[in-house]
């Protein structure tokens, strides 16, 4: 069990290539189940996930996420899943709290719970991507999202190709990342 | 190894009652690992971890947490170790992304990189809180940390009191958390 984790986030990556094979039920559900059991500011759970599973839809739904603009997701389409999380309304205790300390909590909680659905995802041998950059507006129609609500991101979810290698990851070193103390480097 | 990571997630919780026991170096170092490889928009990685572990400074970053409006976190002078996440500038890519599709990318990012160091402690047998209320202001004046950045959150460390029992998670049902294909519940 040592360092079974650690493993686990090695073995994550943004996948942009998909195989033509549905996700299997029970798979997709334990993703969700990861999601579901995400810790959140004041266990507020802002978040519901829209899972578009439905082919049709989720070629209208991907025709939203890439442009001449954001090429980087022309890979969409092929995948056979895409969930869409919607931010949902924080407590009230949330609420206070952000508003008095400045700091967008909803979004940090949204990271948290898709990343539990990604890894959850990576150790059933799926692979996933976070997109961040897809016309709203016309996705919340599709899916029928009321206007006054936000969609935080939405993930991609399928197989990858046989073969789909584990990249390299490119990161910060430690000493850029991690200070003892005080915020200044030493020295 | 089916559903390691599940049990992973069911273990870990709040931890708000510590030991009083430092943690291994190279316990907090996998922590840190773990944050280091974690996921970003564009691949920013807009954070910087400073570990408190100096008792003195602890205990001063400590008193910063709670007052009268924020009881819940009394606790906090117990930990051993304290971390603070620095939101750093995301590349430009993401900015411009952020910015035409308004949608605060680094807040998530922080939110995962902080979600990987708590999974990794509770694989290691350490407690961690997420804390999102705290006096930023003096907290980066004892920190050295620059007037014009952000702390995203602080995140306390140690070792839970033996004994110490994982709470039943109270979360939204499936069925209330997620919809497929159409966001309003059928019916």
């Amino acid at each position: 069990m040592q360092n079974t984790f650690l493993s686990l986030v090695r073995s994550r990556q943004s996948v942009r290539k998909y195989e033509n094979r549905p996700v299997e039920a029970e798979k997709l559900q334990r993703c969700l189940e990861a999601a579901r059991l995400a810790p959140s500011a004041s266990n507020s759970q802002p978040w519901t996930f829209v899972v578009v599973n439905e082919p049709e839809l989720v070629k209208q739904v991907a025709r939203e996420t890439y442009g001449p603009l954001a090429t980087f997701n022309t890979f969409v389409p092929q995948a056979p899943v895409i969930i869409a999380i919607v931010i949902e309304k924080m407590k009230t205790i949330a609420q206070v709290g952000a508003y008095l300390k400045k700091r967008e909590f909803a979004l940090i909680d949204i990271g948290i719970a898709a990343e539990h659905f990604c890894l959850q995802a990576a150790e059933e041998g799926l692979g996933t991507c976070m997109l961040g950059w897809f016309n709203e507006k016309p996705i919340k129609k599709l899916l029928g999202i009321p206007d006054k609500k936000r969609i935080g991101l939405l993930i991609t979810l399928g197989y990858p190709p046989e073969g789909y290698t584990v990249s390299e990851k490119n990161r910060k070193g430690f000493d850029e990342m991690v200070r003892f103390n005080l915020y200044r480097k030493p020295g």
